[in-house]
């Protein structure tokens, strides 16, 4: 059966594939052509109408919204019972993996395939979903579908988004195909779960196979920049100084510094990094006059992000003190950490031991859209694992093995969730 | 009379100008147009046909040497003593300033002048030396012209040099009509001097004119990469990262401390910059893979510039236990510190007094032909003021009124040296 699904992902994965491109941290060509359909490009229309063949061969009603979401309906035996909502996205980053996305669409397919070929009767209606633009990769914000149908954009904003070649939403998905005319609503939805692959390295190291996700972290970002005096290395005396990456490295520092502390001594799940780093006029003999940072802080705990946040930002006026520099800082909108379902989360777990699969609980440290889905509806996420935890790159992998169990626990949950 | 000097220098100042730029640090355009003539170009041969026809106005007689140096000669009155030789560059670096090396061309040619006016007879013979290459903007390494002069690098290989563009100094030198014969020993050479714009800020802020400089600083470079882990900011727990950015910080900031302390505590004139940093991937939500430093430590002494580089070298081997990260170092050759003519130097002080000008002794923080020279011949170096320090960029400026007073010195020098 498994062999459906692996054919699905590897078909699927072929599309959108680029040409081996030069990995900087080795600098030698990436061993594997990386996958990139950002939504609207003819790549994205290639995924999205095999995931609507493979939708229609299992029987599904489908159906496109205003902004390109598909969903793809079974009715069940019962009316007037909350829909049971199961997927995730098919765009991707640029030169990203075949499993992050694609992996939640074709489970969910591969599902109700299982389900239609047990003759398993759902009581509740149950719906694949396929969200447009989650990884942000063409549009920006990140999570652009699902926020047009949890109501935190509107349909207009969204359709009017433009992409790095000037064109919008609305005139890409025109281009593919997929501009429907379909007004979703949530009222009649009752249960979402997405299966997507972990993004970070807990489940392999752990050897398991399965993971159920209790809360999606909330993000809060930092962008600093730094004005210092850029100068001459040899002429200026240290004492005359005012150096823009001098002031930086100690910012940089504090963050790593303070994001383990708190891990330590608190036991908070946060992360702090400076990811992002320009220096300016980057020469090796002249004293750096700027610095661009980018920081990105995290964890599931609201007031732990806001808080080390918060210091950071005072640890800033501590800097521009010392080193005489003027800081400017950006705090672009927080995204709010999410906590799923019990309800989903305790249903995931009791169907993983109906078929015998390990799992751990855990939390999520990447966005995904059943953060958004969460404010709406019963939502719960499985996880399963990323081999070294790499993703958004073209070494992405996941074991077909880990993908079968994951298969057979989501599954389980929507066969249990659409009998409640 | 200083209106001549004057003259040249605004005249030759708009060769090589170019379009306005961005300045980065402000994101606003540069209000003042940068001169970029590097060697060889097309702009060097205007400012080089330039100084040329001024010596041959003022009665010298020019030739050129293998690799383009210019050598401009006036007679004394006696033989078999050894030449006082003066001058300096007329390359510049991309988009630099209009004093930078031309001063110390023009300004000598300006002294010759002076003492043609009045008729002064000088005992051994001077010469207005232009050497090729200096900055390094187009041929590498630095200080080309007087490395081959002294012989640290042979005709040969100097002309083999290739630019950006891939052709070499010997053919930019043919085409535009400075590829000479002439092969110039120092065997008969007894005093060099050049003035030269400060590039720092010390003359400036002390509101002194003239700076007798003692010692040119030694550099130790040290390029470094850091290997880390690229993985993702969100889903990597704090305790399972080797952020090559957070390693990287803790260079920065000992070799700011370190340098600081040393000026303080042990009155050094040492001083330590990391002036050029990559990120890779260099993305917000991305811990560092790599990051790739270059570091410029300097000092007068050069036991200072090697304990410090030393000691950032097992820093490094500390950072690499503490982040598991991997470090490579790349050690480029030194530049050793000179000490100039103790002779040279008092004579400068001496002929300063005789026309009445303050000056203070200093030590130049940038590298100059004139440490090539002080390996071989007794020489010296004039300073005069840079306002604010700045140098290098189109906003390089020196007051008219310190310009004169620094050619009197050197006029005043050039005489007394004639005269020994």
């Amino acid at each position: 059966m498994v062999n459906r699904l692996k054919e699905d992902l590897v078909e699927t994965g072929q599309f959108g594939r680029t040409p081996p491109k030069r990995v900087k941290r080795y600098d030698q060509l990436s061993p594997i052509k990386g996958v990139t359909r950002p939504s609207g490009t003819e790549e994205n229309r290639k995924i999205r109408d095999y995931a609507v063949a493979r939708m229609k061969e299992a029987r599904l009603r489908v159906t496109v919204d205003q902004v390109g979401n598909i969903f793809a309906r079974k009715e069940g035996s019962k009316t007037n019972t909350g829909v049971v909502m199961s997927g995730s996205h098919l765009d991707s980053v640029m030169n990203g993996g075949m499993f992050d996305g694609a992996l939640g669409v074709f489970g969910t397919i591969e599902a109700i395939r299982r389900m239609n070929d047990e003759g398993f009767e759902n009581e509740r209606p149950l719906e694949v979903v396929v969200f447009t633009g989650e990884e942000g990769s063409a549009f920006s914000p990140t999570l652009l579908g699902s926020s047009v149908l949890v109501g935190k954009i509107s349909v207009d904003e969204a359709l009017g988004r433009k992409n790095a070649g000037g064109q919008t939403l609305e005139e890409t998905l025109r281009s593919i195909g997929y501009k429907g005319s379909f007004q979703r609503s949530l009222d009649d939805v009752e249960y979402f779960v997405e299966i997507h692959i972990e993004q970070g390295s807990i489940l392999d190291k752990e050897g398991i196979s399965v993971g159920i996700v209790e809360s999606i972290t909330g993000i809060a970002w930092l962008m600093l920049t730094v004005f210092g005096e850029e100068n001459h290395a040899g002429t200026t005396p240290m004492r005359m100084r005012r150096d823009a990456l001098v002031a930086a490295a100690d910012i940089i520092s504090f963050i790593n510094k303070r994001a383990n502390e708190m891990v330590e001594r608190l036991g908070t799940a946060t992360v702090g990094t400076v990811g992002k780093l320009h220096v300016f006029p980057n020469g090796t003999n002249i004293i750096p006059g700027q610095v661009e940072m980018g920081i990105d802080i995290r964890d599931v705990v609201q007031a732990n992000m806001e808080s080390l946040r918060d210091e950071t930002l005072k640890v800033i006026k501590d800097v521009e003190k010392k080193y005489g520099v003027k800081i400017c800082t950006e705090l672009p909108p927080l995204h709010i950490p999410a906590t799923l379902s019990d309800e989903v989360v305790n249903m995931i777990d009791n169907s993983a031991r109906q078929v015998g699969v390990v799992t751990r609980r855990m939390n999520s440290g990447a966005g995904h859209d059943s953060q958004n889905m969460a404010e709406r509806v019963k939502t719960g996420m499985i996880f399963i694992p990323s081999v070294k935890g790499i993703s958004h790159t073209p070494m992405e992998w996941t074991n077909w093995e880990d993908i079968e169990k994951g298969t057979k626990v989501l599954t389980q949950t929507l066969k249990n969730l659409s009998k409640l």
